[in-house]
């Protein structure tokens, strides 16, 4: 069975098998020649290698009790990994909340900054979108930093659509 | 017990004590003298009552097994019931996704129309936050219509801020 298809027909969104049985995107742009690039849905990520990924992209430290917390409380997270060899290495991540009928809201989306401008980062947010429609959820969301909304709506999603608003709730 | 405590302190988002313990809201405004308002988080709903509820203010119908399958799946439901003698009804709704660690989204709020301009609205919404809170979310976030945008900026909610925009996706 084809990588794609072990990756999308399983309705376990947490399946294990993913990252093993491989495959790679034909379309990565500038990919070393020698390099295969595969995702996947497993959940059992090495925590300290997230926190090296993140901290490539200069995020905010934020303790490991309680990303393992978010992820597993995920309705979907996709890893992007990058096989050299024997050797495999995160590259990339994302995850999404969803109620798991109508509504998913994406978070935590991270490209290495060494994998960056080789359309992978819109390789990952298309296997993510994907899988969300795959399991009939109708309204995907997001909340985009100033400089990543064209690169979201390149991908097909629309700021503030009919006026909607996206609001963040802040303390007294 | 009182009911805010038996409320609040659980750690049981779906703790079924909620409804019968009862209690009111005493701020509540221009509320029937012979009613009272109660809050609870208990899950298992009429649904068909919920969809009168949301007919009233002009929701689009939704199959009633997706709505049971997002109210299972979402981190918190708080329901807000006017009772009076034995009759309780249902006067209002609100749930929120999350990743139980870092973020939560709100979907869904609806007060009946008969109970609206009385500050019930607010106060299910204080609940919703106040919940929310006590569970150690840290950003809480929703979209909003045009027109509930400012009932949501009274209740502390900034829009796109930092110019972080809500996005939604839309098929090809």
């Amino acid at each position: 069975m084809g990588f794609w298809k072990s990756l999308f027909t399983t309705s376990d969104a947490a399946s294990s098998q993913t990252a093993s049985t491989g495959g790679y995107i034909a379309e990565a742009k500038g990919v070393d020649e020698n390099a295969r690039i595969f995702f996947s849905t497993d959940r059992t990520i090495d925590l300290y290698e997230l926190e090296e990924l993140c901290d490539a992209v200069g995020w905010s430290r934020r303790p490991i009790r309680k990303v393992r917390k978010a992820i597993q409380n995920s309705f979907l997270v996709i890893t992007m990994w990058e096989q050299k060899g024997n050797r495999r290495r995160l590259i990339g991540f994302s995850r999404a909340t969803s109620d798991h009928a109508f509504n998913a809201t994406i978070w935590d989306v991270v490209v290495h900054p060494d994998s960056q401008g080789k359309g992978l980062g819109r390789a990952l947010m298309n296997q993510l979108i994907k899988k969300l429609r795959s399991e009939d959820i109708s309204n995907v969301t997001l909340f985009a930093d100033p400089d990543v909304v064209n690169f979201y709506k390149q991908l097909g999603f629309m700021p503030d659509p009919e006026g909607i608003k996206g609001m963040f709730w802040y303390p007294d």
